[in-house]
């Protein structure tokens, strides 16, 4: 049998500031056959995300970043097409984390089987999947949201903020989000039912942040960094806690910015105000796995969740999408569809 | 019964950057009579602290700041003159909150009556005062030691830092100091039994520290900030802790420095080293003021934690002293010694 053609984007470069085109290559290899245990596949759908730019850099993080040459890393939603390995029957769906590639080999072991009965399988990699583990678990162990808090949201449009603020109204906080634009805002705002939703393109945004703030800030959900962390910060309440969950306004940003060094008012803040600021990784929760998936399925039942998609079409299409994603172009949580899905045929 | 004449200290001016002789002013003024439920008292011992600085200031901040021609605020062991209340007797020695001066009426209830016979009374504004609270409950609370691992500290010498050191000792850490100057040094890692302690004043201060730290940083105590600080943020592993108890550093800082913002080196390394800072003052865990005297009169008696003073003679140098503790001229808990200290004669 002639090995399968596999279509793939490798990092061709490490990016410099922003990722240009040209760091990035789309490639024809041959596709191996699965071993003892291992499957191969069909991506269906392939999930785009921020952290994915800290990959590319060389720099120690908390992830081995993508070589020079490999395959970009990614989450995916898959079919599986041949099997060696008895838990998995050909034409079963499965999540994984094979990459920027339109097919696969990957053990068994390291894919989930998914239930197209229970969700949409493309869910598994938004809202009941990392980008709402992550929503979710840092919400609830840093953030720690109590009934009629003050929590601002950073990207609240965006796959993980957009469900950080309806846990939060879940718990019965007040919920701000901050979006980039009117539309987003008026989603986040009419769609997902937060309190409010403050532009951070508009000119006075931090005059109008404060005035959405009137008790100050209890919790921020922070995904964002440079202006709109600056804005915030001045708002945050004393004991305030902040779960620090991404920086994609920094992950593009080569070089420190001259002019004033900030630091000693972040950290003057924190200790006046005695806050708590303490990053995580949806891995470091990984315990509470199953508790999600429980309370996630049940909010999206009770129709107390509701999530947004936003699809883009074929392998040529991710670098220029994640391009897009890092300058909050995107609008819901960004997939690339790489095949049909065959539970929608 | 003519009035008792009262020398105090007030604030002459807020000072810009760091205080100077002119900032403060000395003056003579008629103690009041004791009223109902209040005494009067001899102050013995006057307590200097950093926080002090921070409360010269108008701007907002834990407490309210010291207005313009007020006492300026302190910690003080006093003997009872005169009593208007049935709780305290003349003679008494109690400890306080009545500021800078040699005489002062007070409130019985927001006094501590002292047992002498318990431990020196000086060391109610030190090791078993409010410096040895801060450093118990910061420690415990937010740095959250277990034993093998590294605790960092800074200002190891200091009132706060020196027990911080001890206490990490006693729950079994690897401990290294951060102090200025070599007497310091030599003083903190043989007379205090720290493993280490890096001289801050050393020019290759950033690398002598990493090369006392083999295993990285998982604790450290923060209460330096500035170029401290910025030599121990390379070093701090995966889920460090850092309690914010102070950062002396920039108190006297008028101005942000121009240069490089470096908030998002900070930002990044809490986001990707999964990092906890968390600011505190003392009163926070006043609730737990039992358990530490229990623990330190114990650890005091068994000679696991031990202490140094630093103590000026008369009101006059007050402020003189003070100055000095900013740029770190103190040698151990600074005290100003107002009167005989009755329990010695």
């Amino acid at each position: 049998m002639q090995a399968r053609e596999n279509r793939r984007v490798v990092l061709a470069a490490r990016p410099k500031g922003e990722p240009r085109a040209e760091d990035f290559r789309l490639e024809t290899v041959a596709l191996p056959s699965p071993g003892e245990g291992q499957v191969s596949l069909r991506t269906i759908y392939l999930s785009l995300d921020p952290y994915m730019r800290g990959r590319m850099n060389a720099g120690p993080s908390y992830a081995a970043p993508v070589e020079v040459g490999e395959v970009m890393e990614g989450g995916t939603v898959s079919q599986v097409l041949e099997s060696r390995a008895p838990a998995l029957t050909p034409g079963d769906i499965v999540l994984g984390q094979t990459g920027w590639q339109e097919y696969a080999v990957a053990a068994a072991r390291a894919l989930r089987k998914l239930d197209a009965a229970r969700a949409p399988i493309s869910t598994a990699l938004g809202v009941l999947g990392m980008p709402g583990l992550t929503a979710y678990t840092g919400l609830l162990n840093i953030g720690q949201p109590k009934p009629g808090e003050t929590v601002v949201v950073a990207a609240a449009a965006g796959a993980v903020g957009s469900v950080v603020g309806q846990i939060a109204k879940i718990k019965g906080c007040r919920v701000v989000g901050i979006a980039g634009g009117r539309q987003k805002c008026d989603y986040v705002a009419n769609e997902l039912g937060f309190d409010a939703c403050v532009d951070r393109h508009q000119t006075p945004f931090p005059r109008e942040l404060k005035a959405a703030c009137p008790q100050g800030v209890d919790v921020y959900f922070e995904s964002a960094g440079g202006r709109v962390f600056n804005a915030v910060l001045p708002l945050l309440n004393p004991f305030a806690r902040v779960p620090v969950c991404g920086l994609i306004a920094q992950y593009n940003v080569a070089q420190l910015e001259r002019g004033i060094d900030r630091t000693p008012l972040l950290m003057g803040a924190i200790l006046t105000r005695r806050l708590r600021f303490q990053g995580f990784i949806v891995t470091d929760f990984a315990a509470q796995a199953e508790d999600f998936a429980r309370d996630m399925t049940q909010w999206l039942d009770e129709g107390k969740v509701r999530y947004r998609e936003d699809v883009v079409e074929g392998l040529e299409n991710a670098a220029p999408a994640f391009q897009g994603l890092l300058q909050g172009r995107n609008f819901g949580k960004l997939i690339v569809r790489l095949a049909p899905d065959p539970t929608k045929l």
